[in-house]
């Protein structure tokens, strides 16, 4: 039985993501709720694995079906390994991108057919959907600048070009359209303090654990 | 349009399969054809990377449905990046181990379902099937005579036990049983010679440049 809650949370690299993951991390850990905090492609030892070859590929040819297969490989070691006997064990999962970033970069990005992702996605997941999934927003200009104020080397993904970033972001929005009960939009061209307070908003609105914090 | 013949060779390690790599490469050659010779897991850059995972795992866990999505991600560079463009040039490719492997040892050996292996099949192959296949067969107390004698160390799936690889062996036969145009079985308890003999028979049934060499 999966007691636990799956929250994950999503976005374009710059959108705001890593800037607000520790809040999100202390606002459940505050609330008294155990706690995974985790990534994908990662989080087992089979997915680091993975989330290196894909992310540092230098001239290493990845084409698009392989990446797909890649990641969800990645994906079930780490739903078997991590992520489904944490939610038996009643424990929450903050999980830094899940299959609505599938959908977004390699169905928005790399144009692979819907289809396929959501086989794929029935197998592997079995029925598990995230509960709550934080999609970070901004403008492609805002993310820019937020990536490049970081002054980290950008990985495979981030040197993509405009368009491929346009349809990431036109997917992720699509997705929040389809399902506005599990997805919350977290529109982050504003401040840092504005951002949180969205977030204490959809929290709060998700589990009454977070009400009046 | 595919004008080269695509041949794998399949069996269990032992069971003949790199003893014989060799003299087929040089029959075909021999018979005034361009040839790629070829592996899988493995055959580009990606797919060695997935093969080190998958056969020199040590403690790295892979679960199985991890492992047949690694295998068709390998599966689906290699022939984008190598087996469809020799073929498509005219070339002829011989590899060792192809998507009857994936029937028998994931499918066979770890019980994943045959229906799954099927739908990743028609998605990563689109219709390309080898044009012959040469099985190699030999009881597993042989297989494991030869391996010994070898001498080298045993990869993940040399080590598995012997109801794992009677598994494998068993679903090779059947896919044999099922396609017998396509398949012939290779006996391999006995000689090289003897071996040798019912490999050029198969080939010379195959296309008539190997008729009487």
């Amino acid at each position: 039985m999966r007691t636990g809650k799956f929250i994950t949370i999503e976005g374009l690299d710059g959108a705001g993501k890593t800037t607000h993951m520790a809040y999100i991390e202390n606002r459940i850990r505050d609330a008294g709720m155990p706690l995974v905090s985790t990534r994908e492609p990662g989080g087992t030892e089979l997915g680091e694995r993975i989330r290196t070859m894909l992310l540092d590929r230098g001239d290493l040819s990845i084409g698009s079906r392989s990446e797909l297969m890649l990641i969800f490989a990645s994906r079930i070691q780490h739903i078997e390994q991590v992520v489904g006997p944490a939610l038996d064990a009643g424990t929450w999962v903050l999980c830094d991108r899940f299959t609505d970033a599938t959908y977004a970069y390699q169905g928005g990005g790399r144009a692979v057919p819907e289809s396929r992702i959501r086989i794929l996605e029935e197998w592997v997941q079995e029925g598990l959907q995230p509960d709550l999934t934080l999609l970070f927003d901004a403008t492609l200009e805002f993310a820019a600048q937020r990536t490049r104020s970081r002054g980290t080397d950008r990985d495979h993904f981030e040197r993509q070009g405009r368009d491929f970033k346009l349809a990431v972001r036109q997917q992720y929005l699509e997705r929040a359209d389809r399902f506005p009960g599990r997805i919350k939009v977290i529109d982050s061209n504003g401040s840092i303090k504005d951002a949180r307070c969205q977030i204490d908003r959809a929290l709060a609105g998700f589990d009454r654990s977070f009400a009046g914090m």
